[in-house]
């Protein structure tokens, strides 16, 4: 074969990404011929136990601050320097905290490949009253990259990298890309399905953390699981209607991939967001309150999502044909009484 | 009004046919222009404490044997003789379990209604190498009724009796019906959804058992949340995919509804055939030494269904198509190792 084979580039190495490098280095031995062997990660450096980070992990394969006791292969390559782990890419995996997503993309902005493929794993979307960001566009709006993709479902990175069985999904326009990324990513332990729909794998991932504070309240009220099931599709059935009501694009069976459902019942399941509204059904404290003393001062993801989607519908004078959403605000924010759930 | 006024009875008195009479019993009168007052109730006669269940029931109008505790409408009759209770009725909700379906059907043949409506609320299906019978189609072809409906939905009886919010699904080809059932059904505290394709609702409704299995022996490995989830929805997919392959009117839709995707988050978290399932993991002891055990020797419905299923399947050839049913079959009855359920 003569043909440029892909170097690969993951830019950011939390708990997630580092699941992520696991696999990735995995596959690109496998499918050597599309992918060169030598893979770059991006690690945001800092101070581990005296030495740099990137040092520790290119002596040891192992990102022991962030995924403790989980082997990487040999062939990734921990960069300290941004611009040059991407320079020479042609495929770009972003998996970073949202907030850290545009700076990184302005550091990088006329340094990358102009064919450059790019997929992202970043959590969560940015609502603002007047409209909604998702990053794979954010991201290719930035760097000038088209169809950049987005991959999401239910995944919790440590499950992941002990290769507990599970699957996710890869929204991606572009089939050539999205065959691309389902060999990057496809494992017998980490099942990939493609689909077109990249907006609702995104939305999915957002929206389903609303959910989760709801199926936490009922938990606190102590319902049962009929009660806990009906509210998770309830809850599902917005999330579809928001994607149908706002994205044009947005497929039922969307909601049928693992991005979907699947990551739904894990996040009504366990999960943070499930657990602080439960506390909060039971307490009566503040989330702020909660946030401090469950979370160490973190942000809850579902309760700043409700916040988010309330005004965005606000602005659309369009909170009474989403009662589902309103209502967790309702609860959560004005002081409705927490059975309103169960009374739309 | 001079229209004939619909007069209700119900065929069952079990558990669920209780908690079915104490809603109906409340909807007649609030749709007192629809329905007569008086509702008949089957109930097939036994003696408690001395004397006979239905006076117990016209006296205290409280099932004691089968829902202690919950109080029913003063209008619910108790009837032991099935021709009285049904012959004057022009509605009749089946809510039996399904070995008395065709029993009490034999003895109504020429003694009800010509022009009466019905409904199913019998779980399961009866899956035959040969065939499969809905129980709607059943009952319809014993007693020459048109476009009988069927009702499911994640709808554990005693949380229904004791109002606790869910939903439920109602399938009826028949516009009208669906309007009458809905009015008959339909509370607050269990909302009623009506769609068409009564063939999804009844296949939901057997098939799920057969994922709860493998949700127990994911359980029973330990798996984590991630995996469960997985599983449920590929099992999900493969409810889809038997109705779209057997039955060409199951939509995709059905599957979002009550009697989908929360009955199968129901019970797939809770629910016998998931605790056996997982025991059956966990103790390596055969499914009929567990029945004996757990369940006073009661079939587990789940393995029995993955039983027929599996024949059906295996008649026409076709277990590679259903990699997921055909796993839970060879691991309860053919050795295979419990992880075959993630190795499809």
């Amino acid at each position: 074969m003569t043909l440029q084979r892909e170097r690969v580039c993951i830019i950011g190495s939390g708990n997630w990404g580092t699941a992520v490098a696991k696999i990735i280095g995995e596959n690109v031995t496998k499918h050597s011929q599309v992918f060169e062997p030598q893979v770059q990660q991006w690690v945001f450096e800092e101070d581990y136990q005296g030495k740099p980070l990137t040092q520790v992990i290119n002596a040891t394969h192992e990102n022991p601050k962030y995924l403790p006791g989980i082997r990487l292969a040999d062939n990734i390559h921990a960069e300290p320097d941004l611009v040059k782990a991407c320079s020479d890419s042609t495929v770009l995996v972003f998996v970073l905290p949202h907030q850290f997503v545009r700076g990184v993309c302005d550091d990088l902005v006329g340094k990358v490949n102009p064919n450059v493929k790019a997929i992202s794993l970043v959590k969560g979307l940015e609502i603002k009253p007047d409209g909604i960001t998702l990053f794979s566009e954010e991201i290719g709006r930035r760097l000038q990259i088209e169809e950049v993709a987005a991959l999401s479902g239910a995944n919790i990175a440590d499950e992941v990298a002990r290769e507990q069985f599970c699957e996710t999904t890869i929204g991606s326009r572009s089939e050539a890309h999205g065959q691309l990324f389902h060999q990057l990513f496809d494992t017998p332990y980490f099942r990939a399905n493609v689909i077109r729909d990249y907006v609702g794998v995104e939305l999915c991932g957002a929206l389903k953390n609303v959910v989760a504070v709801a199926a936490g309240i009922s938990d606190g009220l102590n319902y049962g699981s009929n009660t806990k099931a009906a509210l998770i599709r309830l809850g599902l059935m917005e999330m579809r209607k928001f994607g149908q009501t706002f994205f044009g694009g947005v497929e039922d069976t969307t909601f049928f991939e693992s991005c979907g459902v699947a990551d739904l019942i894990t996040t009504c399941a366990g999960g943070r967001n499930r657990k602080v509204a439960e506390a909060f059904a039971r307490t009566g404290k503040p989330i702020d309150v909660l946030e401090r003393e469950l979370l160490n001062g973190q942000k809850l993801q579902g309760s700043l999502t409700a916040i988010e989607v309330y005004q965005f519908l606000s602005a659309r004078k369009m909170t009474n044909e989403f009662p589902f959403f309103d209502a967790v605000y309702q609860i959560l924010y004005q002081g409705a009484p927490l059975d309103t759930i169960v009374k739309l």
